[in-house]
């Protein structure tokens, strides 16, 4: 289990989209973490490519997220309706709306450099694929992980044969991990989400979401997830691809919101115009929507603008510093070390 | 300061609208921890009584629990066309809807008890006092809580000179203690909550939302609380008065929602009927609604329908299991040790 071999139990989050780069994932995995590279958006010879560039960094294990496909069927009378609204978005930013359309994001050629790579771990996004999967690419070398954020999800994982579940909490900035896209009442928090689960599944759990720095790790740990999973606090480092308008807002006091604009599927990012003026009215259509929005994005992301494209963050957003990622994983596991220190000192009495 | 002196670190949730009763409060207290009675919904003689029934059973320090009133002004066209839909909820139950009508929880009569029963702790939800009641009450010689959702609110609860904070996490079962009843895009969770006012205000802080068992106080108290407020937990202890119908449907596998169903206020509860069929269409208008429904969700309650009245519940409220109130305290603490023992023994490889 690579989780028990680790120095600090602190493991870099996927970050696709821009984010992820090698050069984060080795220098995470290289100071006592693992790192991770997000293979979501790429084509499976990029992913390739990131996996050398990692393996060239450091000998340190790491691992590499993939989204599992979802269904072509919308509702393609409401994703018409939603591509006629970006119109004007597209004219402000002097390009066209993207054509939506599904594509399983290069799953099964995905799949295929996942095997011969033998990369440490493997972890799921958006469903967790069937056993037979799972056991190949298990038998092939990797530790398998799904990505779960309620109890009927962390049962499927088990069922399918994982090695290790990671519980994202509503807290969590980017795409919620759901099996399905949902209008999500629960919206379980992590710390309830990592007690329903261990009351009724024994296996290793990561945990995810709004975890913004060393207390929160320690309380995680404390919660009984074998270690925490952080996307948001590696968004200013140096070695992260995170756009300069995205860096800025960051640190601001400013609240995140769960929304479908962006990309068809709920996410959650800091609020700015395009989430307010579209938020509610962005069907469920994913990669359907994500592909309408992509060159709205890319205009905007040309020209700084931070009120045309998607600022994912957690909620802990405002913690973040800009520190090089191999400081932020030290940080981390030293403030969680004075953090249990204390707790057991209020709870020694 | 109270919280320092407390054997265990836990503290009772209020538990407003039934589960209140002063065996429990002073069970809790009397167990090392701090009861809690809640004053909502009760006339201010019916506070005093109440205080009376717990000074009875125990000479440790506990806390009341007072609404701050809201506004009389609210869409009165929603709240008559909500009035409509309720008709059939009504004659399915044999009764009549309620008027909706506003009124202040006997807010001035509560305070005078408060002062002259120099009660050991006051904590407030829906808003915070000016800050000459919270000083006058602080001359009296109880210390004053604050219940907060965000940073903002907790800004307010610090600049009215409040003694400590406690900061409600999404997760909680219940009423959303928010300053103002909003749609709630951000619903912090209640980790990045904690470490989001620590970082920039200098007062103790209790935490609440989802704390179902011994490992989830260890990780509030990692995250830097000085206390766990829990309210779910104590639901099924023989001492609370929760309505057997609650009771059965808390250890289910149901999710919980958000709703303004039952009240014309945000709150969370164990998704049933009633909440379902009419939680989309409730407006925003506390206590009308409240009063609106009273009589229907009266007639649920005598007829053990748990379809038609409100089962607050926090997102742990599984973990729940039906104890002795002093045995519930003195377990948490124990869990919460341990837990905090495998943590540290994590950290420290």
């Amino acid at each position: 289990m690579i989780l028990s071999r680790l120095q600090y139990p602190i493991v870099l989050a996927p970050l696709a989209g821009g984010p992820s780069t090698p050069a984060l994932a080795a220098a995470v995995s290289g100071a006592g973490g693992l790192g991770f590279l997000a293979a979501g958006y790429l084509a499976a010879h990029e992913v390739r490519r990131n996996i050398h560039a990692v393996r060239y960094r450091t000998s340190a294990p790491f691992g590499v997220n993939v989204f599992v496909p979802g269904s072509p069927d919308v509702d393609e009378r409401a994703v018409r309706a939603y591509v006629e609204r970006l119109r004007a978005e597209a004219a402000r930013y002097g390009t066209d709306v993207g054509e939506p359309r599904f594509d399983d994001d290069d799953w099964e050629a995905k799949l295929v450099v996942l095997h011969e790579e033998r990369v440490p771990v493997v972890s799921f996004t958006f469903g967790c694929p069937p056993a037979d999967v799972v056991a190949s690419l298990r038998a092939a070398g990797s530790e398998v992980w799904a990505t779960v954020t309620d109890v009927v999800e962390a049962r499927i994982g088990r069922d399918a044969g994982v090695d290790v579940l990671v519980l994202q909490g509503t807290e969590a900035g980017g795409h919620r991990a759901s099996f399905r896209d949902r209008d999500d009442g629960e919206g379980l928090g992590v710390l309830p989400l990592i007690r329903i689960v261990t009351a009724e599944i024994d296996l290793p759990l990561v945990a995810a979401g709004g975890i913004g720095d060393g207390a929160a790790v320690a309380a995680v740990l404390a919660a009984g997830a074998s270690a925490a999973q952080i996307g948001t606090v590696f968004l200013p480092a140096p070695e992260a691809g995170t756009h300069p308008a995205h860096r800025a807002a960051l640190a601001a006091e400013r609240p995140t919101a769960l929304t479908r604009a962006f990309s068809g599927r709920l996410a959650r990012g800091l609020v700015n115009r395009f989430l307010v003026e579209h938020g509610s009215d962005a069907p469920s259509a994913y990669p359907h929507v994500h592909h309408a929005t992509s060159p709205i994005r890319a205009a905007a992301r040309d020209r700084g603008d931070a009120d045309g494209f998607n600022l994912w963050a957690g909620q802990a957003h405002r913690l973040a510093k800009e520190l090089p990622a191999a400081e932020i994983v030290r940080r981390l596991a030293s403030e969680a070390r004075v953090a249990l220190e204390k707790a057991a000192a209020r709870l020694g009495r």
